[in-house]
């Protein structure tokens, strides 16, 4: 695919979940946790997961006016956990994306309960959905991305990332973190977009292959990343990792290892996709576009 | 109704809802979290949001089996607004119900993510039951206890009570976080347990007005036991109100008029729910003696 042509529709596709979000997030009574919710919404997000749930309904030939609010839920919900992450209590991080993180620019009580709020109001937008549009598809996209952010999913992950802290770890404990602290919340959108775009159950399930092996990928990605770049280029400082004595894909099992795995895991991901014909051209360049970038 | 068979009615309620929501919290991986949702969950709340579910439900012949996941939704909601309320960022609590708090007993960051945790179960268990029971009703309810839970309900009385704190408030502004805090979450129970056992719209919009009074009532008279009860009856510090410079309905009203308000709005909501006959009964008998309570 032309890569001007690839850019220009990538951000048409951001400019129309930048939209919806800003409408669902349209600022009311009490405007203060509106504002804080906002910041953190628009606070520079590639907005992965949405084009990711956009992208799968389309391989079908569905419409993205069909997934749009899950899309936009799924951000929502991505968004209150790193807000909830950020805290004091949990990873302790000032700055996201070089700007304060929401307890930075608001304070601690606010930041809690803009996580909260953006949680709920993800469900409240797919409920609203689900009651127009009466087909079960919905039911089982919000399913989907309900079980994914649970604690079968992201939270879980979260839990053992968090209990891990400083302790050595063995690899199915590292796997267990990456499967649910980021995979999960990469495989729901393509799952929730292929239910809706008209997926079969087998097709899903594929989907759901292809997401689990992105999701590690681009966690062993980020490993990779932060010992070979530089914090020019990365935009945050490079062997955090190492400093703050975390183990990761690299640490474990060495540099070399874990560029082959990512390799395999891609290869067999984008396989999945290239799989379901001319539709998933733009998905199957996006994935690889995010795999190879160096920052 | 006769005082025994009351009683006995109301613990085979509350034992009904525990057992169902231990099932719901039944530990899997990772442990640690269930464990601290479970430890705040069955930490001696008297189940009023589920029980009120229940009822409204029963009062024009539902069937509790139908209402009973939405209810326990209702409670997981509540408790998780309470971990997160009692945070330090927040209330700053070490004790309720004379108990730890979560974040006590366990950590902050345990709490947060129990907290996350709990409010994202809730909804799990709602979209099960929405899938398999197809019918329309059971989305209803969803979308009240998600209203009432999110910036338009809970969380928005949450956040002004927060902006109030130390500083005077208007009565306009008191009236918001009674009826958002705390009567949000008694209308919804009644309005999802009034549409899943039949009711009217017309019938759920006196159930909301009956809970909206319910629940400014509780608040009311929780205000006024601050001021007349002792710290041994109620099992927490009195005149906490006073000492905290919070301004209460009996700070800003006086005691006679918050207690001849409190009159007005218990009179006009029994008179809502003694309307619907016969079976309504139990929920009259119910909300009167939570009222009539010393402590």
């Amino acid at each position: 695919m032309d890569n001007i042509i690839f850019e220009k529709k990538l951000n048409q596709y951001i400019d129309y979940i930048n939209n919806r979000l800003s409408e669902i997030l349209s600022i009311e009574y009490p405007p203060k946790i509106y504002e804080a919710m906002r910041y953190s919404v628009f606070a520079g997000g590639k907005r992965l997961r949405p084009i990711l749930a956009i992208m799968s309904c389309e391989m079908l030939g569905g419409n993205k006016e069909e997934i749009i609010d899950f899309a936009c839920a799924l951000e929502m919900i991505h968004t209150y956990s790193l807000i909830h992450d950020d805290l004091p209590a949990m990873d302790n991080d000032d700055f996201r994306r070089g700007a304060p993180t929401c307890h930075k620019k608001f304070d601690e009580a606010t930041a809690i309960l803009a996580g909260d709020a953006l949680l709920n109001k993800a469900y409240e937008v797919m409920i609203d959905n689900v009651i127009l549009k009466k087909e079960e598809k919905f039911q089982k996209a919000m399913k989907y991305i309900s079980d994914a952010a649970g604690v079968k999913g992201m939270i879980g992950g979260q839990v053992i990332d968090v209990i891990s802290e400083g302790k050595k770890i063995d690899s199915d404990t590292l796997l267990y973190i990456h499967k649910n602290k980021t995979a999960a919340l990469i495989t729901a959108p393509l799952k929730a977009g292929g239910i809706i775009g008209g997926m079969s159950d087998d097709e899903i399930k594929l989907m759901e292959k292809a997401g689990e092996n992105i999701g590690i990928a681009f966690q062993i990605k980020d490993d990779i990343l932060d010992v070979t770049s530089t914090t020019e280029v990365l935009g945050k400082p490079v062997f955090s990792d190492e400093k703050n004595d975390k183990i990761t894909y690299v640490t474990m099992f060495g540099i070399e290892k874990a560029e082959k795995d990512l390799k395999i895991l891609m290869d067999d991901a984008l396989g999945i996709i290239d799989g379901f014909g001319e539709k998933s051209k733009f998905l199957y360049e996006y994935i690889k576009k995010l795999v190879s970038r160096i920052k």
